[in-house]
């Protein structure tokens, strides 16, 4: 299972709005004798490709599946019934699928006269389809709140300069962030102090996510921007009575307005509808601020510099935190150098009880 | 001479005003016939110990010395000579001695016909007498800024309340840092914020530091406060023409002011005049600020508790910084989970460089 749970990763950035999913097939002396990952959605799903490679050897054989097989025909048609079909004896998966359209895949094989059993590495698996699992359960997609700041948590200096506070080692590693989610989306302020291009440089292959600025007031999105070039598409998100000031070819969505800014659950709604599971936010304060207090903060990625400021903004302002006990604990899972830098990666402690 | 330093390293926190120092005596077949290492300032030096350790077979043998050994008779007498005497053939020592009373000892080893060699392990023995090594070369104690912040920075919540961020064991590891050093310092807000005991608590044997109170007006220590106690001594420092509002029975030492507090290098040449050779900086960020702003941090310990907070105080303010190439930039030593926090230790980039 844990090859599966291999083999599902390389699926991230690429099967939205499926889940990864990696398969293993094992004959009676544990030999492999097929793999098979989703690839993209609309594509054969893992087991058909692992019931490919296995042919024959299939018969009898055991199925180690990352996700439960699924028992709906969307563009391909139901795994259980491919399992069946091919004589799978047993079949092994890590997690129940959560989605009630393609849930039954374990009936169906049970009664098929398969033996079942799931739960093996189930955290692991969790883990690889966390934005999927996330985006079934909660209908909206999972977010990944990524900054860079100085070791005293200041994303830029006084006179509001920035570049660069952390290394081009953790800038690379940003864009392997963003081509395995679905979308990136940035501030006003962000928009304006930065003029980001947001898009995937570096990594072959990767698919490019959906721009996305919340430009509430729709001032922020200039003529010349360069997010509105055409290496990725690009959303601009208003307030339902705005008209933005430049006229410009991004395509624009109007949504409703509170505290301020955007209606945050109101925004992941809309990006949900447009197939987006995954959301790298890499707006500044007062955008993470609003997701903070929104409860819509799935994972935290923070690159800390080795870097002193005393002054300048903070990485997070808002949030509607007043006093410690209701501070966001979250949960280290992961803490690595990039450069001279630290990357820190966690979840929210009462995520993590959720999912696990 | 790595177990050298790591005897030397034994000394840490005991040894003050002297350096640590470590010793090991090896016979011409490379066995280890005596070690030793300076337990505390008064008490006979690591190669006096080494030596007797070492007895008869010390005649011809070659001693591995973390320091050169000294030259000048205090309390003790001149290790150089104690080495000739025993009929020590060889020394290999790590680092040069800076302490020009203490000098020469390598000539005057060379002059008896011993034979000389230094700079082996020197980074490593550098190290570990840091702010031994800091305190002769600039005639002030080694300043370690140590604090405890949310991952976004932050030392409190918006309503000031801070307790606890970090968790049980990261501030238990602050009491390790705490006996390593021979005097802890906060500012007048950390003392009226939180009414710190400041003492070193849950290590056996440690030796108290000097607490030490930066009360410039003179209006944060309130008679009862907790420094007051009889668990370690404490001296409050004020500004040169106040008198402390509260009579207590604190020692109190006058100092000038400068840019809305005291002037922290007077502070530091009466700590360094009291035999003071290491400080940990436990003030808030205002304190901290100033002492950024002296030049005056040569290691930064940050525990970073996986929280966020949105708002309250930055861990550190002021300092001078005003644009990012003015950052103070760190050299990441180390990165270590304590509990479910992270303590990461850096030193200033100018002084790595000035030191190694």
């Amino acid at each position: 299972m844990r090859r599966a749970v291999e083999l599902a990763a390389l699926g991230l950035g690429s099967t939205s709005p499926n889940p990864v999913v990696g398969c293993v097939i094992i004959d009676a002396s544990g030999q492999t004798v097929g793999e098979g990952h989703h690839q993209r959605a609309g594509g054969p799903h893992a087991e058909v490709h692992a019931l490919r490679a296995a042919g024959e050897q299939a018969r009898g054989a055991t199925a180690l599946v990352t996700l439960e097989p699924c028992n709906h025909t969307g563009r391909t048609g139901p795994c259980a019934q491919a399992l069946i079909d091919a004589g799978i004896a047993r079949v092994v998966y890590a997690v129940g699928d959560p989605n009630p359209a393609a849930t039954g895949g374990a009936q169906r094989l049970r009664t098929a006269g398969v033996d079942v059993e799931s739960g093996l590495f189930e955290a692991e698996a969790a883990v690889g389809n966390a934005a999927w699992l996330t985006s079934v359960r909660l209908g909206r997609p999972h977010i990944t709140w990524k900054y860079a700041a100085s070791l005293d948590g200041r994303i830029a200096a006084a006179d509001g300069s920035s570049r660069w506070i952390t290394s081009a080692e953790a800038r690379a590693d940003v864009h392997r962030l963003r081509a395995e989610c679905d979308a990136v989306v940035v501030g006003s302020g962000t928009q304006r102090a930065d003029d980001p291009h947001l898009a995937v440089r570096g990594i072959e292959g990767a698919v490019q996510p959906l721009r996305v600025v919340v430009d509430t007031n729709g001032t922020a999105v200039a003529p010349g921007a360069r997010v509105l070039d055409d290496a990725a598409p690009t959303l601009v998100a208003v307030a339902e009575n705005v008209t933005p000031e430049a006229e410009t070819e991004a395509e624009t969505v109007r949504l409703p307005r509170a505290d301020g800014g955007l209606d945050i659950p109101a925004l992941l709604g809309e990006l949900h509808a447009r197939g987006v599971r995954s959301v790298l936010l890499e707006g500044g304060p007062t955008l993470a601020g609003a997701f903070v207090a929104a409860g819509a903060v799935d994972r935290v990625v923070a690159y800390l510099a080795p870097v002193l400021l005393g002054a300048g903004p903070a990485a997070l302002a808002g949030g509607g935190i007043t006093t410690i006990t209701e501070a966001l604990r979250l949960d280290v899972s992961e803490t690595v150098r990039i450069g001279p830098d630290l990357r820190v990666t966690a979840t929210p402690v009462a995520l993590v009880s959720k999912e696990h």
